[in-house]
C-alpha cells in the first residue's frame, strides 16, 4: 500500500496501492472485522466481536500504513488498535471489478451435455478415488460440472457406495436407511424393487432437502435383456424447453407439483413436498429440476382451466427428455459404479428379464454441502488456484 | 354422485355431487391418475403409467357411475377401463374452495413468541416422548407450531439426544459427527467450545442444507456464574423489525451475506455459503432466518455504498432481538434439553465461570422432511384428523 487516509464524508478508509489503484473500506467494516486476538479467535478462524457490542457508527481516530505498506493500521476511539494484512484487505476490496470476479468464484460451472457424453463419459477409478487426494478432487469437480460420472474398478461386493461417500465425507440417510439395495423383492415398496422400466425421474422429491448426489453400484448385472440406465441432462433439457416452447417453461417454473410417498422400509414413512419442477436461482437460471412419474402426486393443487396446459408443458418437458439426442443410454457392468447430481440428472431404467441371474445395484446419497466443503480443503491441500463455488 | 357427464368443450368430467355440489376433473388428469393394477402399483402406492407413453390429448369414450354412484367408471379408447371412488375423488376436487382448503393444510401454523413464554414454556416428558405415539406427536405439533420445546426428566449421561432423535427418525450427521459435546476445549475450532458468551445465532448457516432441529441436552451445569441461555424467536423479530424499520427489512431479504468455517473436527472442512439474513417464501412470509456474529464471513460482496446500510440494517435486527421483550433467558438444570428450531429460533449463551465443576450440553441435529413425516405417520395411526403440512 503507498496512502491511507480517512474519507469522512464517506466514512471510508481510502487505501492507495502500490500499483495505483485505490480500495474504500467502510469504517464500520473494519472495526467489525478487526483480526487481533480480542476480536478474532485465532483458533476458530472467527469474529469474536458480537453485532450486539459492535458501534456501528464508529468512526477511526487515525490511520497509518505500518511494516512498509504492508500493514494498515487503525486506531479507535478508546484506544483499540487494528492492523489489516494488505494482501487480506485486497482480498476484500470492495470496487466493482473484485466484487464481479468474486461473483464469478461462485457461478457454479455447469458443462451440458447430451446423448454424445456416451462416446465420452466422464471416467473416475475407484481405487484412484479411495487413496490419491488428486483423484479425487478430480472426479469432484466433474461431478459438479457435468453431474455424471462412471466410476470403474469398483469392488463387486456391498459397501462400496459407503467407502466412496466415506471418502468425500459420509453417506445421507434417508428413510431408506444408509444404503438401498435395487433389487426384485416381493413387495416392492417402490417401482426400483421390480423389474419394470423406470422413467427418467430425479429421486426423493418429495424430500425438501433431496439427496445431492446419488451412487449407484453395478455388484451384479442381469444376463437377460434390458436393466440398461438411461440418463439426460436436466438443466440442458431444461434450456432447451426454454427455447422450444417459452409458455411451457414458465409454467413448470411457477406452478407447485406435489410430490409425495408413503409406505415402510426401516420405519413408516410419509413424506410430501411441494416444488416447481424446473427451479430457477436468483439469476433466472436453471438450478434444478424435479421430476418423476412415480412420485408425483395425484393431488394437483391447481385450479381446473390450469390443468391441461400443465399436463402439455410436462409432456413437452418429458419429450425433450426422451429425444435420443439427449437421452444417454448405457448397461452397466458389474463392478462399475455411476455417481451423479440428483438434483440435475435424471435417470431411469429399462425393463428387464432375468436369465439364470440377479440384478443387484447397491445405493447411496451424499450432499452438496459436504462436497464442496472436501474439495476446498483438497485445493488449499494440494495447492489447487481454482475456486469452489 | 348424482350424475356424471363428459363436457367435450372443457375436456372435463362433470360429476354433480348428492349434495348438489359440481366438481369438474380434466380428462388427462383422470386418465394419468388411472388406479387399475396396471396403470398404478398398489403396493409402492405409486404412479406406473409414465408421461412417455401418456396421451394429453386422451378423450373418455363414456362416463357412467357405478356402485349406486360411489364409482365414476370411465373408458378410454382401446377399451382401457378406470374407477374411481368418489371419496378419492372429492378430496382431489379442483374447485377453488377445495383448493383453498388444501392450501390451508400447507400453511404452517407458526406461533410467534417473545420472553413471555417463559413463563409457559412448552414442555415435554422425555420418557412418554421415546414410549407413547400421543405424546411424541404432541411434543413434534408443539416444535414445528412454537419451534422451542424444554425436554424434562433426561437422564444425565450422553446418547439421549441419539435416542430422541431415533425416535423420529435418525441424527443428521454434519462435519462436527452426530453428536457434539459442547464442553470447554483446550484448542477451540469453535466459540462454543470456550466459557464467553455466545451472541444470538442459528447453526451452520453456511450449509445449504442447515439443520432443521437442533437439541443441546444438558449433561452438566456450571455450578458458577452464568451459561444461561438465551432464545429469540427469529421469525417474530423480523417482523417487528418489518414494521420498525421496513427498509433495514428489504435490505435483510434481498442482500446475500457469506457464511463460512474452516477448520478440523471429525475431519478437516471448509464451508460457504451465501443467504439472505431474512428469507421469505413464496407468499412472502418470514420463513427463516440465518444469524451468527461468528460465521459470518469477513469477505462481504456488496458495493461499498452498500456496506454502511446494511450494518445498519443488522444492527437494527440485532437490536430487536435483543430487547428483553423478545429475549427469553433461562439457565438449563442437569436432565433437562431444549429441542429449537434451528432456521428460525436463535440460540446463545452467557459466559460462565467454572468453580468446582464442568458444563457439558450434548448437541445434535435432525431434519425437518423426517419431522413431517413421522408427524403425518403418527396422524394416521392415531386417527388425529388435523393435517400436517
Amino acid at each position: 500500500m503507498g496512502k491511507a487516509a480517512l474519507n469522512e464524508a464517506a466514512r471510508m478508509v481510502e487505501v492507495e496501492w502500490s500499483d495505483g489503484g485505490v480500495s474504500r473500506f467502510p469504517y464500520v467494516w473494519l472495526r467489525d472485522n478487526c483480526q487481533c486476538p480480542q476480536c478474532f479467535n485465532p483458533d476458530s478462524l472467527s469474529r469474536r466481536v458480537l453485532m450486539n457490542d459492535l458501534d456501528v457508527n464508529v468512526s477511526p481516530v487515525r490511520v497509518e500504513l505500518q511494516a512498509k505498506g504492508s500493514l494498515l493500521s487503525v486506531e479507535w476511539p478508546q484506544g483499540h488498535e487494528s492492523q489489516y494484512d494488505c494482501h487480506w484487505l485486497r482480498e476484500r476490496c470492495f470496487s466493482p471489478q473484485a466484487l464481479s470476479e468474486r461473483e464469478r468464484d461462485w457461478q457454479k460451472r455447469t458443462q451440458l451435455w447430451g446423448a454424445e457424453l456416451a462416446h465420452n463419459l466422464p471416467k473416475a477409478d475407484f481405487p484412484a478415488i479411495l487413496t490419491d487426494d488428486r483423484a479425487l478432487h478430480d472426479f469432484l469437480v466433474v461431478l459438479d460440472s457435468v453431474g455424471l460420472v462412471l466410476v470403474q474398478n469398483v469392488p463387486c461386493d456391498v459397501g462400496q457406495v459407503e467407502r466412496l461417500a466415506n471418502r468425500v465425507a459420509f453417506l445421507k440417510p434417508t428413510s431408506y436407511g444408509l444404503e438401498f439395495e435395487v433389487v426384485k423383492k416381493p413387495k416392492p415398496n417402490d417401482l426400483a424393487y421390480t423389474t419394470v422400466k423406470i422413467g427418467l425421474h430425479t429421486d426423493l422429491n418429495y424430500y425438501s432437502y433431496r439427496p445431492g448426489v446419488q451412487m449407484l453400484h453395478c455388484i451384479e448385472q442381469t444376463r437377460g435383456e434390458g436393466g440398461d440406465n438411461s440418463l439426460t441432462d436436466g438443466i440442458n433439457a431444461a434450456y432447451q424447453l426454454k427455447k422450444e416452447n417459452p409458455d411451457a417453461f414458465r409454467l413448470l417454473t411457477t406452478l407447485k407439483v406435489n410430490f409425495y410417498c408413503t409406505g415402510v422400509d426401516l420405519y413408516k414413512f410419509f413424506f410430501r413436498q411441494r416444488r416447481n419442477v424446473i427451479s430457477l436461482n436468483d439469476q433466472g437460471e436453471v438450478q434444478s429440476v424435479s421430476f418423476s412419474d412415480q412420485a408425483r402426486d395425484s393431488i394437483l393443487d391447481l385450479p381446473a382451466d390450469q390443468v391441461q396446459p400443465f399436463y402439455d408443458a410436462l409432456k413437452a418437458f418429458d419429450t425433450i427428455m426422451y429425444l435420443p439426442r439427449n437421452c444417454l443410454r448405457f448397461k452397466m457392468a458389474a463392478g462399475e459404479m455411476i455417481a451423479f447430481d440428483n438434483t440435475r440428472s435424471l435417470h431411469g431404467r429399462s425393463a428387464y428379464s432375468l436369465v439364470d441371474s440377479t440384478r443387484h445395484l447397491q445405493g447411496g446419497y451424499f450432499d452438496w454441502d459436504e462436497i464442496y466443503s472436501r474439495m476446498r480443503v483438497l485445493k488449499v491441500d494440494l495447492g489447487i488456484k481454482d475456486k469452489v463455488t
